[in-house]
């Protein structure tokens, strides 16, 4: 199906647009009133995650509500550990745990290599996705980065160090990199299963890049990002490495399309890194949409000047904040919507 | 009084040292089973640090069993905020977390600017500690940088995000200017009382430097640290901003001698941004310490290499983990101290 907006693909191939696309992540959340009206019907978030339906539905209202240039499926990166054979839970206001936690060779040897049919239900509200959008805008799809998700699967959950995973690469390299590889394929089993499935464009989440050394992160994060970069090729791919300021020369060498920036990482500076052959996707820090209507609108302005006309895919540098108010997300995409440079 | 070591001043001021000084963030805590005997002794954290006798007695430890080249007082970034009129808790496990926090402009009139004397009992633990180390090595000073202090009044706590602190940058910039003056303010009062006492070295920590945009981090925090490095001259003085990584050409500007660089930051890369006119210190990721000897030495030594022979004083990019063997902390000690270029 042609897709009649499809500026936020050609931006990522480097073509002209006539104007900066936007897309906001966690965009479908909580900071749509129309989301928590769904929520509030079901059970939980994870309920929601694995019901095609209601994803459908919440991976739509921004669309509709924000006007924003893509959707990206409603889901979670934490899918692939579970379909790996480590079920968690989603804690109200607490974040994601784990009851099993990787602690051994035989607890890796026991890990599965997910198929994308383990994860049907992402599958089909993708499917159901792409037939309610009816060609509107591209559907993102997404999964979590190698390392990050390694870090939960030992962890069990979020820290404020990731020193138990951090432990692990330093105590057990040879095991980290079985246990790595293992989330890799499946990663790639799972990727290309949403592109079958009709994603128009895929992101890598490296939610906790910024915590390993640059050396570290070359040899236990990259290499695996690159390997999923060159496995899966039909359509645009971002990295987003939040905090990875020391890897951005190493990533423009990435085979992938895009690479997003987090606030703290300046726009000259990252293009010179990473070099004229990529989009850059990003960075406004989420917090200025605390601010007035008017400091939204120059601030915005500033950014969209910072990157340029050509391969940008404006965002912010990190996932909207629930407590954001609507309308200040709204003047944030129509500021940039009614950009012309 | 002359102090026999002093290795670490002389590598601050960039003179020529016969070898590398070291010294370790969080270096007398939990990591020392003789802390840990002492704190058993104690009601909690905060008697400890307001006690000056155990005070002094865990700030020695290091220097007998680690041998390292500097002590640094036991005490905690969050006296200012109290002794400004913010009590708070250290709570197990958990951090600090405060009863009153910042809200508006009446809260900010009421905060007073703290004087040396109240903080009388770190001041005594200063001048113990001074006479207990009889010149042996020198003791360092240190403080919460103005940003850092800042995002605790507001929060009341540890925050993932410190959206709410930033939302004050962001919605109150005016009243975000008058308290970080009078925390300024605060902070030079407190650091002059410390040299007084005997202070030989003085340390700013920004712990939360990376959560600010480049240009957030220009207006809201380098411009008091600022402040700090001109009005308190009489010691060496070292900077350290955690995840600051965009600020290092800014930072080789201050008024001070030693830029602190966390593990994330090339070395390389940072002497260049940073220029030849500092001294760095760090920069190790403090995970390695959880590796075998061999391991531990070799990485120590690379890194020792990275930096050279002179304006470098070696520590870890971040403070020591309390699980971490003592006998690897030597380890790494030892590495250095052993090392000639």
């Amino acid at each position: 199906m042609k897709i009649k907006n499809d500026l936020i693909l050609r931006a990522a191939r480097g073509e002209k647009v006539e104007r900066t696309p936007v897309w906001l992540m966690r965009q479908a959340g909580r900071v749509l009133p129309e989301y928590r009206e769904v929520r509030a019907k079901m059970g939980g978030f994870k309920e929601l995650v694995e019901t095609p339906e209601f994803a459908c539905e919440v991976t739509i209202q921004p669309v509709d509500i924000l006007g924003v240039d893509a959707a990206i499926i409603f889901s979670d990166i934490l899918v692939i550990p579970e379909a790996m054979g480590l079920p968690y839970q989603m804690i109200e206001a607490k974040g994601p745990w784990f009851e099993k936690t990787i602690k051994s060779a035989a607890d890796i040897a026991q890990v599965r290599v997910a198929q994308a049919e383990d994860l049907k239900y992402v599958i089909d509200a993708i499917k159901l996705t792409k037939k309610e959008l009816n060609g509107r805008v591209p559907l993102i799809g997404f999964a979590g980065a190698p390392w990050t998700i390694f870090a939960y699967m030992i962890e069990g959950g979020g820290s404020k160090t990731f020193s138990k995973a951090k432990k692990f690469l330093y105590t057990q390299p040879i095991l980290a990199h079985q246990l790595l590889q293992k989330i890799t394929d499946s990663t790639i089993n799972y990727l290309k299963g949403q592109v079958v499935a009709g994603a128009d464009m895929l992101q890598l989440f490296d939610s906790w890049a910024g915590i390993l050394s640059p050396e570290h992160y070359n040899e236990f994060a990259l290499k695996y990002i690159s390997q999923i970069c060159d496995a899966v090729k039909d359509v645009p791919f971002t990295v987003f490495a939040k905090d990875a300021h020391f890897a951005r020369k190493q990533m423009g060498m990435l085979n992938c399309d895009t690479i997003g920036l987090d606030w703290t990482m300046d726009v000259a500076e990252s293009r010179l890194l990473i070099g004229n052959n990529k989009t850059l996707q990003g960075n406004m820090d989420p917090c200025l949409l605390y601010s007035d209507f008017a400091t939204i609108k120059t601030e915005t302005q500033k950014m969209l000047k910072a990157f340029g006309p050509h391969r940008h895919i404006a965002n912010l540098g990190h996932g909207l904040y629930p407590d954001i108010e609507k309308d200040k997300v709204k003047c944030f995409v129509d500021t940039i919507k009614e950009y012309r440079f």
